[in-house]
């Protein structure tokens, strides 16, 4: 039984979050390369320590560079904030490590780009953190589309509401930096989406805007939301919003696809579900199929072997590291990889040339 | 009991909706004003007397000047399409004839002015037939508005998506002539929707595209969905999608307004809900609350006593007459008037200018 | 253009419905017999006088033996209370006129027996007003079943749940007497429709409670709910409940029906879709489809042109006016019958008598 | 970091669920007490060995004796077939190891009263696997009703319905032995869920039957469904209904429950969403509220930060590990105890008598 030990940077929500689905994934996977809670560490010692304590881990780091320099870690989790992830990414690859980084990766374009290039230097396996479209659900979607289910595609639409900033007498470190924002920080989740079903953007039309200027009596430097036509590679017309001022959307990651033989409907809100029209068989009986995941969806039977039991957040994370030990184990790379990651930064990039030009801007 | 003579010119989709809610509205709304179906026409002398044999209608006239001139007829409605609606609406202006006409109110801008200024002119009631924005769930979102239940709106969002002209091999007169297309046909619903929910629009920046160029061999002249983004006068920030194309939907009419202390969604496709989220009480108990139509709400205990029993289609054109027949008995216009139709004209108007500059467009 | 004038008895919430639907079903049916309104009556003058005004009757009766002896009166509709039933179907009948009545026809099996009696011996066509039973959607299973879609039936739940009475210090007339009690009043319907949708019942093991013995302090004489379990003709065992005290629900008229190749389920709360299973196709794409009723199931068309834009109450009304048209246009006799109502009384009676008994009991 | 090891007996369906539970619970919650998997073994010495390799265990056990005498075994799962349970579990309790035992516990009445009487004796934690009722939605529910959020209940309704043995040709050990059918199986979730839910129940009416006698030419000598009036202790009565051949239906575990001030619903194939009802505020805006669980709901906050994101199948197994660590940890009962997994086995038995006399019968 081959044992990997993993080193998680950050023990915050999605630290916690990675450690939970490296604890999990051997025995829900059936792994043959076993992951071991090795090192983790936090902003500080002491968080290190409360941390390493909380979650099971071996041992608690000083800092990043003591976890990512730990001969027992062999691959790294980024989990700490986005102006963190470069230096860290390139500290692992130096010495050779694989990497799972948290999205969006880095700061900018320039940053990302610097990550593609330690990585591919470094020639291990990397990727990136998107995690809601490795869900059964997403999956089946994208093999629906692979197979041509829906025949030409003709109009995506996509979007990611949550209200947690609805409420504009709270404020937090949100509130500030372009990396907080709705673009910076919620928007990659659809943006990768649109990219993963619909495949590259062209262009964007885009309109960013902050609806609350000021929070509790303080300014506000960042964006609410942002609303954008996309024309893909492909010539299909779609639009993007995404807002953290939706008031009522807890977790409102949904798309709708509509193609000349049949449509999609998804709404992370019912996660395991995904509403399938297909144009055939007798008009009278046509209509949106609600279909719930089980184990003839991809990565569900795992988790169960009755269908319509579901999968939860946690689980799509659980499938994430599954595959990270994938590529790991057998050094091929696994989508998305940090190009792909950086192909969403491009997506932002000219959404914010859009925004401030008023008009169409190419990716 | 008083009675007025209806006149209805077209008995295809809507010159028979029309005629069938004249029917019930009186004994439905129990108005004072009782109309009669007095007379009907269609393109033909033939089709007309089959439309009032069909109806039941007391005559049928010639043609439809024959309809507008007969003095049994006290008021007119125009179920014929786009480019007769100026012609007939001004015969009917000249003989002081109140008019109902059918959306979109002639073919464009000028003849929306043209038909505003008979309308002016004479000083009886006129009606633009939007009737999807009278149902009940309409008429109760609009009351939350009003009152303020959602707080300020942060964004809107409206669709009208249908599926009739998915299939490509399918053709008909719909694939001709800007009119018929799907900004000029089916657009006008949402886009009166817009300013109905979110008042004057101040800006577009819209795209316009036809997806089957062809159409069983033959070239398709007109659109088959338009994508827009909306800036309103209020300076809320919303989108509009409407598709001819939508495989699956039937009756896409949808709207998702966001406010800061709460939110509505309706599709019409579920017609008797409203789904609203208020952010009060406990936030263990929140969500949207999926709200049946009942006597609490506008206009529907005159169809049922019991809450949740719902109505349909043909109802909201019954809403629709009793408006109009109120305006007549009471001589106030109202909503929508011609220059509420003018409006919609408007922004279709600013739609094409912006898909053509492929920039923003001020309305 | 034939025309039949129809004396309506009552005009509460049935009788100003029937009587709307009468206004409307010869314009929205096109039915070559055109209805007239022509006279209804109330409980006293005065009231009859009201409606007659209120709806556009061409005179109000004095009385229901004014009305059914009105010569101009050729089909009689009785939507007053059930204690009045019997008399004035068998004062219509002598007269030769075909009586649509309204459910529960009659105060209890004797009284529905003597109606039919009345109606066999006068061979005019009779039908009892089970409305909801007539919707496109119920039609649609009904067509499914008769087609054997969902190959052999295994099980069938039906429920008829309101809140109308939740509220324990309300109280009216409906507190009082077996008939206006929940299996009186209430649970007809969804007998009619375990009939309607499988077959004859052989017997049922029924209890039937008062929930709340007192309301604002008064007692109270009749039931709140009934559970029943039902062995039908075929085999299959289904359950019954009905409810008038079941907070949130309005409209709670449900059925769900499985059977070996597929199943179907009903809710009329939304009441335009079907939502249907067939184990067929690719196992990963099954689920209940959400079929919206449209212009393939039927009496849809005569509403509307579009799939999707749904009927409503009144428009089951509408349909039912069609149908008794029909009959007499015809001269055949339309389910249901009265014979088909007396049926359902005997239902009603074998479970007051399984719930006396503690047991099953035979229908 | 205290650690305890758990030793699994059975390495199937549930056997390999509650193995990843423990592997992942440590981190999810943080617990004191960190589980590490021990010891597992299968029916074979191979199928243990493989189940060890498979999932991460430390060794594999020959038989459950030698599982269950491990010095490093701490605390003993059953996930083997109901005929091992009352062995095993007797065993375990004689070396004072505490037990949680898959539902239904040992085959009937006798085996789960033994079971309750060794554990007594023995004086350790013990517990029985009724996971659905301990998901964050059900607990919710639970709270509900202890704070008498709904008012007086007035009527309970459960299901529990699957299609996994829908289709009749195919047959498995699962045709045969009454533990193995529908009401030895999968009815004891639901009648689970009835105590829990409305409390101890006083007597049931109950039909039990074979849907398919025979399965592929062979016969089947147990039941594919049943259905079940209650009448709880309270005077509440209910409705209970468990199939395994409800076409359609993946994990059917349903629940209404009215009452005099509100109304919940719940369905497992939403699990992440709670119906509820209140009777409170303008009538025009109440409904059923969608409730989305999040970190307001018990026991959902250490799966994710973020309302809505939903847990899983395997999240209720692990929130299970969790409550059996804290009773081990704290050396209190949880609930549900062997006692009230008696409770479960009382109420099917009565339902098997109450099926033979076609009767009500105490229980
Ligand atoms: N994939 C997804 O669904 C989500 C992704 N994220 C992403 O995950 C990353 C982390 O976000 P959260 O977990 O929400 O933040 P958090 O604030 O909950 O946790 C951040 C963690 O990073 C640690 N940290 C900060 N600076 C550090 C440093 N210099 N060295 C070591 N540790 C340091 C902190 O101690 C803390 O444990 C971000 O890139 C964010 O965009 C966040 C939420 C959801
Ligand atoms: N409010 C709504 O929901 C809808 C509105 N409409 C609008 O209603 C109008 C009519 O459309 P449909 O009823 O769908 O068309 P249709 O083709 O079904 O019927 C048109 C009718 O007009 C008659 N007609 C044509 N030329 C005429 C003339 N010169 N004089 C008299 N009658 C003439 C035809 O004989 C026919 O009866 C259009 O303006 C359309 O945009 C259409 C469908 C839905
Ligand atoms: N099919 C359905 O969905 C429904 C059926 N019903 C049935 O309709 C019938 C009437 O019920 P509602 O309309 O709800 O009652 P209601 O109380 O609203 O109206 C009863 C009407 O009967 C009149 N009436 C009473 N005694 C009369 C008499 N001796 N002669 C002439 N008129 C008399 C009253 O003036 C009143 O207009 C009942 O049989 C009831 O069960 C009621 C509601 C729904
Ligand atoms: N709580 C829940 O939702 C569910 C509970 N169950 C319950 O879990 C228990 C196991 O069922 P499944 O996992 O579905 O069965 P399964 O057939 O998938 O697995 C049974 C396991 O027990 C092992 N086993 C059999 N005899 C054994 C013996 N004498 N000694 C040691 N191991 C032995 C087998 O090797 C196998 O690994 C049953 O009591 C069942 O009722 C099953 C499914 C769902």
């Amino acid at each position: 039984m081959a044992t990997i030990g993993i080193g998680v940077i950050g023990g915050g929500y999605m630290g916690k979050a990675h450690s939970a689905a490296f604890a999990a994934v051997g025995t829900v996977f059936e792994t043959t390369l076993k992951p071991r809670l090795a090192a983790i560490c936090g902003a500080s010692e002491a968080s290190g320590a409360r941390y390493a304590q909380a979650y099971g881990f071996d041992r608690a780091g000083a800092n990043w560079q003591d976890v990512v320099e730990d001969p027992k870690v062999g691959a790294v989790v980024i989990a700490s904030p986005q102006d963190t992830h470069l230096e860290i990414a390139q500290a692992a690859f130096t010495l050779g490590k694989p990497v799972m980084c948290e999205k969006p990766m880095g700061l900018d374009v320039a940053e990302a780009e610097a990550m593609c290039a330690a990585a591919d230097a470094a020639g291990v396996p990397h990727m990136v953190a998107y995690n809601y479209i490795r869900t059964p659900a997403a999956q089946f979607v994208r093999k629906l589309l692979a197979d041509g289910a829906l025949g030409q595609i003709t109009s995506f639409r996509v979007e990611h509401t949550e209200d947690f900033f609805a409420d504009a007498t709270v404020s937090s470190w949100r509130a500030h930096g372009a990396a907080n924002g709705c673009l910076g920080d919620l928007a990659p989740h659809p943006i990768n989406a649109a990219l993963a079903l619909m495949g590259p953007v062209a262009e964007v039309n885009a309109v960013i805007e902050t609806v609350h200027p000021t929070r509790g009596g303080e300014s506000v430097t960042n964006d609410d939301q942002v609303t954008m036509m996309m024309r893909f590679d492909s010539g299909v017309l779609g639009h993007l919003f995404a807002s953290r001022v939706a008031t009522g959307r807890k977790m409102g990651y949904v798309y709708e696809i509509f193609g000349t033989r049949g449509a999609v409907r998804f709404d992370q809100e019912d996660q395991n579900s995904v509403h399938l029209y297909l144009a055939e068989g007798p008009e009278a009986q046509r209509g949106f199929t609600r279909v719930l995941t089980g184990p003839e969806h991809p990565d569900y039977l795992p988790f169960c072997q009755g269908p319509g039991h579901g999968t939860g957040y946690q689980d799509q994370i659980i499938i994430e590291a599954k595959d990270f030990l994938t590529a790991i184990d057998t050094g091929q790379p696994v989508w998305p990889t940090f190009h792909d990651g950086l192909a969403v930064h491009r997506v932002m990039a000219a959404a914010r040339a859009s925004d401030a030009s008023r008009g169409w801007q190419a990716v």
